[in-house]
């Protein structure tokens, strides 16, 4: 039989994927020691159970990092037979090889430490480079919330949707939402100085004239890139825009950075819970983690 | 050779420990992406070194802790032949094992990602229990710091000081530094409520009258406890009362906490950087860190 444990963190899809694979939930106490460490607790016995760990590593990515292995590393001390980390937003994906010489890689990293602590599958959700979990020795699943995006974005009611991806490691996203909406997108070229981190989007003609734009990325962090794209768009003659993805980081001021780009609302999933995250991708999680059963 | 990695969190001490071991420094460029994540980059060639990384692993405790396992990740990906890791502080030490049913023991998930990542040897100053260090399967040394702190506390000239234990866990450090000034202890009882995480001190008749107290401890966290211990001491009659640790974490208003307790003033080393960091460990960490060379 498969339990569902979630922190109070990812209460939210814990809830909703518990619900939809019709298993038990097991509540995690947790709370933070007064020197700020961490405290778990698992409410109910795990011997011999499927434990699947709901726990998305949003801000502050290193303690919900921690919080994960301790927890899956306990699972197992405590007699789960298999422990399945459903992760949905994962950190430090981005840094998934060595840019310059010298640099850790932090994602190899994190495989490695899932690995140590007996991890039998991660499930994540729009990881932002697929590639980047072939280093991971242990099963990964990477499910796709664009599906779900694409529909949401069906009921909007845009008009003539142009699909626009702000690089070329967002275009297979964007195909596909373009696919499912019956229209068409086209994708930016973005340079990053790894140096000082900037970010420039070089300009493109797209015919946009009163259509309505979708910018669809895996991740919102900052929201410059996006408010990049929207200028673009709107110099194209774009009529409303959308900023869409999977994992609405939003630090800082993204929201501001984006609205003052043209960017009329933006949509995210409950990968990271908050007021953005108008779509629950509980329900692809769990049509993958029933094919695991 | 061996070379000397440190952070800039762990500069003063990492310096001071290359020095005394005539090591070449490399330095670890350092700095978070805007989303919160570390970027960590080692500025020098690694390959074929005994390479000894300095990262203390204080408050933000997951952050140090993630940064510490990708550096000696990356560091043998990078060639290193050895790798010692110097965390003077090593975080979540107290929960070493399961208090509560289901609970977390992050100690012996700690030991096991220090494995994880090929870590030859773990160097640690007055881990909070040296049985915890049983649980890791890696090598690990335990530097005591306090015939520094007795060295400290000859000079500060006190009157027949009365060392003090808070609990009976301190109470070999106690009896150590009492037997370096040629003085006395005691240790205290002292009782924590595993589900609120109240601690009372019980009182006890100790003869001060007219006598300095120093109060010694491995960790002051909050302060509490050891203003408990200086409301019991000044009732007995001490004069002067100093509290002395290991690692001063200081969390929150722990000084006011103490100041208001009676305590005139407080000691710690440099094992986690602060104003009170009067004393430096690296002599006795490289006297340790000779003997594995």
């Amino acid at each position: 039989m498969v339990i569902v444990a979630c922190t109070p963190d990812s209460e939210g899809l814990g809830r909703r994927l518990a619900e939809n694979l019709q298993a038990r939930r097991v509540a995690v106490e947790s709370r933070a020691f007064p020197d700020g460490e961490s405290y778990l607790r698992f409410a109910d016995v795990l011997e011999n159970q499927d434990l699947v760990v709901v726990h998305s590593c949003f801000p502050q990515q290193d303690k919900r990092l921690m919080e994960l292995l301790f927890m899956l590393d306990a699972a197992k001390e405590l007699g789960a037979k298999r422990t399945i980390a459903v992760v949905p937003y994962l950190a430090y994906a981005r840094q998934d090889r060595r840019f310059r010489p010298g640099e850790v890689v932090s994602n190899t990293s994190v495989g490695k430490l899932l690995g140590a602590v007996g991890t039998d599958t991660l499930l994540t959700v729009d990881v932002h480079k697929e590639e980047s979990l072939k280093a991971f020795k242990i099963r990964t699943i990477n499910v796709s919330a664009m599906p779900l995006l694409a529909e949401y974005l069906k009921s909007l009611n845009l008009f003539q949707p142009y699909i626009l991806a702000p690089d070329k490691g967002a275009a297979d996203h964007a195909r596909l939402v373009a696919s499912i909406l019956g229209t068409d997108y086209t994708y930016f070229e973005k340079h990053r100085d790894r140096v000082t981190g900037q970010v420039v989007t070089a300009g493109k003609d797209v015919e946009l004239d009163g259509r309505d734009a979708v910018i669809l990325d895996d991740i919102i962090s900052t929201g410059t890139t996006i408010a990049n794209v929207a200028r673009i768009a709107k110099s194209n003659g774009a009529r409303k825009i959308i900023a869409a993805c999977t994992h609405a980081l939003l630090v800082g001021n993204a929201e501001e950075t984006m609205k003052r780009g043209g960017v009329a609302s933006v949509i995210g999933t409950d990968t990271i819970p908050g007021v953005v995250s108008k779509i629950s991708v509980a329900t692809a999680v769990a049509g993958s983690l029933r094919q695991l059963m």
